[in-house]
């Protein structure tokens, strides 16, 4: 089950500096709660860090908790995002997950917390 | 036939946060009513949800429902939008086809309902 | 030699929606008046139509009277855009022409008629 | 139904050489019989005539006849040889279907009739 | 635990020509034995059936008896080449497996069991 | 109409050694001669020169000469090798046709005389 | 030398209208004036024309001066940006030079004169 | 260890015109402070000029300093941010470093000193 | 300094059987013994074992060794090549190194030990 | 003018394994002897090294010496060959070309000195 404790933070050595960190994992897998299949994704995660920065491993390891747990595409989008909220604080966050297709559509899902910094594409 | 009351929905498990949610299906087939030949093509959906948000599956038996109708790209897209408009209700809502060329001319239609949410590409 | 007449319009499906059609032909040809040697290129058409749509077939047929008419890139581009202008009256209107390489050089020609709708990338 | 009946063919316009066509169709379209549900894919076919070339209109109109048919993949691509082969009798016939993914998997079958030519890839 | 009596098949439809069958799943994970960590790959699968061909469905879930299972790259590759050959028994059979980078390094596995039609690349 | 006599040869540099020479033109165009709609290709030659070598612009006029002839592929195709095969008499000579698509369907011709180099892709 | 008096200009067949040519050169190449050594880009014209457009013919033969002249990247920018702006007068230029990598760093310069027109990417 | 004085630079040629340069190195490795393995990635360079620009060997031999220092993403891409800054001044920098995949994830950093320049993507 | 006692094996969990098994590393940097600047390439090596198979992260090791060795293309390839026939003493060997442009030229090396199996491309 | 003195050798390091180098110049120019416009094209050289292999930047400053020579496509092509022949002695070469288009055309010359490898693609 997906665990928001593992997510481990460093501080950010730039706090003055409001910038760009983007961490995208092409290796994500949870469950279909309707049909037990599993489910295939990509996760982007994008923040400008206020105090602190979401550690790598420790997001890995919090992503491979979604690995036998059985939830929507849209519940998966808002959990990462409302745990690294949690976590971090960003002054802004961005979380896009891209699903293959199932039945010959393919989804994407894309939430976003806080005022996204000018000339961000 | 094309039929709208395909069209299930589930609850918007975050109403509170606008959101975007994006479907892409590349395996969509309709007859030219002029020619009463196949025409295939792709059919992009981008939504923030209100209320409600559209079933995966049940979007898949509607676009099937377009298999053997006789009908214009600009009909399709419309009729598209005005059936999810209808099923939904959500804040903004976007319908793009793309089409595979006919007589070396490929076409897409593009209609869009509601104000485009900032920062959509 | 190309004529505007050949181009068919049929009503528009959704006059009250503003919305935008798209029609790319990568079998375009005309030829050099200064050579006489053929140029080849792509045409693309966006508009948002009013009270009418140009029709395909009609839309093939005046492009292919390009075939064996002596005329510039600059020329082409703005005869297509007052051509359709003409027939069709859209409320917005794009011409871009894409031509392969002479001499090394690559070109294009863009020609817009109208207030560009926002979001149109 | 498929109707092989549909497929035309024309003179070689040089049975003393051995030379080789090729046909590719991205539209191709037909029912799974377990589901229902339709199957998209590309035909792909390749010959040496002998005395008899298929039209490609002939060609196109027979493969309409498989948009509402419930059938295997195996055995579309089994049929379509069959049937070429009778309508054309080439020297050499190769039929390839390539499968849009259904569960996470795509597939292709690939048939061939007679000696295949040196140096055909 | 991958388990091979999942494995269901159903009779070729021709039997009498040696043709040639390809399934490729690009949503395939394992766990690494040495770390736990889970892998990613594809797996490629081709033969020319004998009498048997197995059936799509049950090869899906299949590959999903490996989600959870510690096992090696070697290990998954020749695993599905004898549980497939065993099925099936078919006149020729190949088994690759893609896998995903690993501290910066990916690999790929290739399997053959009996000999490679002619003309196969 | 194609005139073969427009090509102009030159004598091979180095008739001693065996080497291949290949020019690609992707600016082929040639008229249906059942719809009167224009064909549009590419045109590949590749030969193993003797005495002569096709000189370029020459080549290029030689083909103009399709711009408004009413021709199938198929004769497209050979007749392009037997005007280079008596123009040039090269050791080796292949002609290939890529057609872009008519009704969904897009084809490629292949003609061949004389005996492959080895180690020619 | 470059000489700038090589570039001929045509009258703007539509001076009433503000649109768009672009021209892309991928065969330039000038000399490093520390190495010696041949630098190899790619140069970009964009333009919106007054009166004048710059002749495709003369723009090439005006590059090839730059062939054996030593000179920066900034320097070979900025000064086709000035000659072009001296030639033609437009009411809108963009030159954009990209360059293969040196020491494993590719560059690439990019000078605008006047005031971009909107909707221009 | 990177050596923010091995920066060299040149006077703008051009310091009237606001105009921008880029630098992309794809040659870019530094170490991992917590494990000690090499990290791999690139590093994109782009400003507008003031009075000085950054020489491409100097800006070579300053990335070559970080080949065997540990030191974080972040860090690097900030530091490299300070050091140009303090070595050219210029109107406006950004920075953006993108790293190969590690555990599966792979990361972008991105840092922007001063104001944007308007149409620049 | 490379060191080839760092190559672990494990057992060949299939020795009974020829398969091939291949590992491209795409972060591979060593020293230019010359100009003492970094180059950068990939490496691949293909291997159909015989009793051992190489262990992934002490290959990656082993590679890490070269980081900081003056050491030309061809002794790199030649020395991983007899390095790992020396720790595995496989059935056949293959190592390609690709390396990135010097001076706009980028190379590659191949050496091949032992009988290339067939149908590997 | 290219002048053959200047390529320098160095001893092969392995001369007991026949293996396989390449060397690819993406950056390559000559003059067309006929219209004195210049030529833009890519030499790859591979060959198996008997006792020498050509020095990179010496090949480089080689291939400088045809910046300012009329030279057709087959001449450049041979005597590169005829070059490194001389110069190497390897126990196989080969020499392609490939020249960006004129008037629509596009070429390569391929020069095979010597038995070609088994297994060089």
């Amino acid at each position: 089950m997906p665990d928001a404790s593992l997510l481990d933070c460093f501080e950010n050595p730039n706090p003055a500096r409001g910038y760009v960190i983007e961490h995208v994992s092409e290796e994500f897998t949870s469950v279909c709660p309707k049909t037990g299949h599993p489910d295939f994704g990509a996760v982007t995660v994008r923040f400008v860090p206020d105090k602190l920065c979401v550690e790598l491993k420790s997001l890995k390891l919090y992503y491979q908790g979604f690995r036998n747990e059985g939830i929507f595409y849209e519940a998966v989008t808002n959990r990462i995002a409302d745990d690294l909220q949690a976590a971090m604080a960003p002054r802004w966050l961005e979380v896009i997950t891209d699903w293959k297709g199932r039945g010959g559509i393919r989804s994407r899902v894309r939430v976003e917390v806080g005022r996204r910094p000018a000339d961000t594409p």
